[in-house]
């Protein structure tokens, strides 16, 4: 479908994300990386020496030797830019780039709350791409602002939608056991002594997050905005030693009652359009439902559909609401680079790029 | 108090609570381990030839020569048996030992549900502890069976307790995140192989007991059983990668609306009656409210009241039910071997031994 | 090379090693299960139910529904058989597997110290497959039994052989941070409660295999028997909280002096002959020499070359013998069943099978 | 013997070496913390804010509202400083201390290979005490620095002790497995990503440090400075997942040969002077020899004698030395921390302070 590769940048490309954008991007088949960013004292060294790469998987050969470049839309010949930076540099940066033209998928939680601003899951709310016409016409871009939404976020809101669809939600609790790999790899992230023989029962604004982000996602939109979904989500987030894989536990009160089997049935039936299952990255399957008692587990399945897909496991009634279960998806895959990535080639196959 | 020490057996000795309750005996004031018992394989062996010991707190010297005797009555010349036995074994075990008129303090769920035994916390239900007199009558039995709950129930049960008494309770929502002494320390315990980079999101017959435990012992006793506590609990259990100390995420409805400012007022301000209060394994504090955001941790904050103490944090308001906080208890001192020696205390204060 | 595929058995199939043995063996170009056994409780259960499947990559396809047999050479129709047993239970059943005309790759130690058994690696001692004929005539099999080392003894043995080759060796000190899936997955393993913020100074029977396994197969086979290798080795080994991956730290003494530098030279120019190198399982690179000062590390290195290849770094002057370096090997992979199934590939190649 | 407490400073009291001190010192029957200093960021805050406190011990009462003071002479009343300064910073910082009168007993690097300065354990040195004599003639000092070794040089250099003394050491090779608190707590220390799952080969100036400090403290003191003890030490050095206690493995050649049973006994007699032993934190024991074959292990036995005792496991003949060991010893107390209270305690009954 694509005949010549799309030239894009990776913004933030020495951090964490920044690193499985790199690592996920090796061999694309629509998107070639012609530029990688990064902070002033990254910038002029090769990738290699920039780079503390900590992923298993090595550091793909093209990159070892590009030499990082200042994040600004400046001499940068791309048509998409996948952002990894902090949501603080996001803000100005970003905006940047779409006025100059260029497509931005982020990563950042900069403008997720923005009314003109998607959070995109291809699986989820394809439909909420249009909404870049509105920004276009909004803020005068020829680029564009697309974002994912948080890693945790994003299994849990994958989870709910066969179920938002057939029975309706009012009500959903959910509790997080998070990996270190989201808070990053070095000396940003959790310390060594924090983790050890313990769990970290906070994670700084991450509640907030999931208790707003899948109701926009689940919304509605409409030219003056979006509808959030009518329920309310109560969130509990820990920090546990995994180092990929956020697992939730969530109660989910729907709005039509329905058997425990009866929701296994619509979570292990739901499909994509073909042309969006079609894409490089769609996860393969979208939803996997996990039989044995004690799985989902994430050093087992996080890497299931090339980590794109979410897992689902122990479905079964609540003592308070309509029906529990646990959900696992990989977070700095599916929850962050690999995200942003299917987000591109969604927008790719609506003409947006 | 007591003049002469009372003599006493721990039963099932040899494993992770056996080992706990031997360490907490040292230097009791008043109890004198007599006898410690061992399955077929262990009897007739010296304790620290037959026990794997693994608690950080050495071995005390004076258990290390003792040897190892049967899981029976017979021959054992104590008033109060601390059993650490496995449910199974209880099941016929410890009845025998009360119709021997010896008092057994169980930490095994065999006899939770029974409508004449107690599950004792003097925090919670010390008037539970006259049931022993129904139960006696019941069964005949000179000695008797109280038991403690389950290590995880335990401090949820402690912290929802000032919420009862002031608010009252309708819906509890928990989330635990439970330590690995809590499945045992060697082969029966949990495989080192599924908890390295991982979480185990199932703890067999776990949830069932969360539910039902604490509403027995927040419920009120008459002469023909419980009324349990008028609340329902929805839960989910976890095992993560830390020694010891349970944490639980809570999110609670209350009968009567509160802010969590005055939850966190009548938390602090629980206190036990003096007559509890002094008994040597009483925690002091009975509840400790941390201000960090971020804890309690396991790490820092088990040992809290020599592992005595229920540790509470996060007490912020639930956009679903009125209230949410975590909870910490040191799963196998106060939520097993201690527990029992605390029920122990108040049993001998209360003139039942 | 191989028109049609050989029909191979695994005979421990359920345990840890015998997992990755069906993992590996899934799409092999020459070999075709045909067969799994397992012990009393699991013949005749499906594989999929006998086997707590503990490994991150799914159970194949095909593997799921194959009954699992009897571990005995009746009814069996294969030509090979790929053995994860017990060291106890290899001694006889082995025996009688190539006494029935099948050969036999063994991970076991059972045969490692007979004067007809070779212990394989191919990239160091192809040459000692020839003494399969000897011991056909020794002992009147037609099959055969090969044995591949110890998992702690792989990686250090591949790494020594270009030393040897050209310096000579007269004193290794190994010491090893050995990973817990070599000791199991299960109850049989390393429990939880041993590893959590700790490692475990000890693991029996280990260190005597580092000390003599290495000498044999860096020596020469001859009729009567082999010479080991004129070197002495001194190890200390432990247990640390890894999942996969063994790493070694060696200091050599050469027989002949030399600079890390030639020592770094030599290791990266070791290669193999094609025949070998050509092997489906063939490592590639066979030795790969990381340059950065904190590198191999298990998390990071273990999967080079498919969990194949032997990683080293740190080559530097050592102040009492000759050189210090580290060594990383993936012990399930390159140390148990990827080893045996390249040995098999050798014996393929070699006419053997 | 004292009569009226001494009052002393921390110096970087914020840090993780600087809060075992604030925990140690806490209820000391000789010292009282007269001043708490810390960085530009931490001075003028109190205590409890300006300090992450890590430890599973409280913050001492009296510590959390004392303001923290700038790291510098001038009016702080004490007449001892404990340093737990960066090397860097306490190169200049400690001498200007040492000037103004005040002794200094610092767990910093930064003047250890100074030849009028002693590395002091009292366990192995005490006589090097009297070098103040010279430092102070030398420098035109009033007060004096005193450093203690680096914390895996302590636990190596008290077990090689009694075997110097008894038949001479000529080659010792050490591998060490340490505590990821001796890299510090926070963002300075290692990051979790890098440990989850892993180990890392390399501690940055680690091995210098323990091939070098040991021969100075086993070696003689003369008018001119130190002779190095006569012996030789190869050291690779590892960190892994422990939150506290540095394990090494040892294999010592003798000067004179021993077999491992004469070693055990001369460990197991090795005894202090009485003026020693009963210093307030003096080991008891000294030198604890497990019996165990997979004993000390960091979790059981790193509080052995309250954090100060060396625990020797696993003597037994070396293949190429003498023989071989581990050894564990508390990084953060007898290591660090408790290491420079017991060296001040020395210098107090010396008549230095």
């Amino acid at each position: 479908m694509v005949k010549r590769k799309i030239h894009v940048a990776v913004l933030g490309a020495t951090g964490s994300v920044g690193q499985r954008f790199v690592q996920l991007l090796d061999n694309h088949p629509w998107f070639h990386v012609a530029a990688l960013t990064g902070s002033d004292k990254s910038v002029g060294k090769y990738y290699v020496e920039a780079c503390r790469w900590n992923l298993p998987e090595p550091m793909p050969e093209w990159a070892r030797g590009m030499v990082v470049q200042p994040t600004s839309p400046e001499n940068l010949e791309v048509a998409l830019a996948f952002s990894a930076l902090p949501a603080e540099q996001a803000k100005t940066v970003e905006p940047a780039f779409a006025m100059a033209g260029i497509g931005v998928c982020s990563n950042a939680s900069a403008f997720r709350r923005e009314t003109d601003v998607p959070i995109l899951l291809p699986e989820v709310n394809a439909d909420h791409a249009s909404v870049i016409e509105v920004q276009r016409a909004n803020r005068g871009w020829r680029g564009f602002i697309v974002t994912n939404p948080n890693c945790t976020s994003t299994g849990m809101t994958v989870a709910l939608k066969p179920m938002i669809d057939y029975f309706g939600i009012s009500k959903v609790f959910v509790v997080s056991l998070q990996a270190l790999s989201g808070a990053g790899f070095g000396a940003e992230g959790v310390p060594s002594m924090d983790i050890v023989d313990n769990v970290i029962p906070y994670i700084k604004g991450e509640e907030e997050k999931l208790e707003w982000e899948p109701r926009k996602m689940l919304g509605k939109y409409h030219k003056e905005g979006f509808d959030l979904a009518d329920f309310r989500v109560s969130a509990h987030t820990n920090r546990v030693q995994v180092s990929d894989g956020h697992l939730v536990c969530l109660s989910i009160e729907l709005s039509k009652k329905a058997e425990p089997q009866e929701i296994v049935e619509v979570i292990k039936n739901y499909s994509l359009l073909p042309e969006i299952a079609d894409l490089p990255s769609a996860p393969k399957p979208v939803l996997l439902v996990k039989e044995e008692p004690d799985r989902p587990q994430p050093r087992l399945d996080r890497m299931t559909g090339r980590g794109m897909s979410t897992v689902v496991g122990r479905i079964r009634k609540d003592p308070l609401f309509d029906v529990r279960m646990i959900v696992l998806s990989h977070n700095t895959i599916r929850g962050a680079a690999g995200g942003a990535i299917f987000n591109a080639e969604l927008l790719v196959k609506y003409g947006y790029l």
